[in-house]
């Protein structure tokens, strides 16, 4: 059960960051759930902000991209329970990059390795990879998520 | 029903700005229908040209994010009646950018508040706005869309 | 037959491009298939690399993305088999840009028509054409697709 390995592997899923306005955290359809672009928020900071590598390391935006594996889960919360998760489908991660950075996978390694470790084979999904100029508050990454959820 | 709801709201759906290639404006698979990234066209020019805030201010980026939904919609049209959509599912929305503007929800927000208008709690989607250096004909904004419709 | 029509039009779909880590290069969900972001690789090196147009001119880009459709095929017979296709749903396509190029939908063109080439009429899909600063290995374009299969 996910709730069960979240534990295990230490994680606390956050309460909601907000506040929301015209759109959702989390919107579902069938058995999809996509999850809005999620930043590297924590106790209501951002953990890394500028571009890679001039003003966040490689290691340190792959670790924020991990915080928004952590946050995406405290999103789809807010639409079905966690152990109604069947796997992930897609991942799209924005990297705010330096123009002559070109690592942007590794940095996405850091949410993907986690969804590995949170739902083992099924957690395997399909990805892009993305260097962008800017992000939303200068966020180093931003992440955006498709879940594959139980019934109908 | 939407229809009427566009007419209340005062919005005219263009007919459908081209050509286009060896894309379409809207491919549906079952009961979601794609949209192809707008462009904040009117009348046959772009609203809005060049990155925000240099060339562009939010608010009038904004207003050209608004736009986009417009054209959306008359995307739509080409696949199923508009009276047929159920709702909004997601909004993938990139602002053409200046390094140092972080405020892309902001601008993303044209199109979401507009999607609140016309589909009520329906309209609620999950988003992921993000900054890029340079759009098609140098668009300050580019959306595109991922809608839910009865069937399939 | 898609197997059939890819030898007529002479193209070789090459053995997959690895490793691949947490992510993999096409999954499916229902009768729908994500293929993650693909690179312009040719015989294990990238046909473009730069910047549009200052390092990359449109036409060698566009030929770029025309291969991101090749190494496509080669991601999604990792799920299912080819002739199993249906057609093809969206394309999301990634320029590498100066800040003042502004034909991205040029560059994804070379995906696009492929794409019609090798599925005729259900090869039309929605498609979003993006500029961006930098891509991963400094690859000139970075095209992801959705395809529908037969299914469930």
């Amino acid at each position: 059960m996910l709730s069960k390995r979240i534990e295990q592997l230490g994680i606390v899923v956050p309460p909601l960051a907000g506040p929301f306005g015209a759109y959702v955290p989390a919107r579902r359809v069938g058995n999809l759930v996509y999850i809005s672009g999620q930043l590297p928020m924590k106790e209501g900071e951002l953990l890394a902000i500028g571009p890679v590598p001039s003003r966040v390391s490689v290691e340190q935006a792959s670790l924020a991209a991990r915080q928004c594996v952590v946050n995406a889960l405290s999103a789809i919360r807010t639409v079905v329970d966690l152990d109604s998760i069947v796997g992930v489908v897609r991942v799209g991660a924005f990297v705010n990059s330096d123009v002559t950075f070109t690592q942007q996978p590794q940095v996405a390694n850091g949410a993907s390795e986690l969804l590995i470790e949170l739902f083992g084979a099924s957690g395997k999904h399909a990805r892009a990879a993305i260097g962008v100029n800017t992000l939303p508050l200068g966020a180093a990454v931003e992440i955006e998520f498709l879940f594959e959820v139980k019934g109908p």
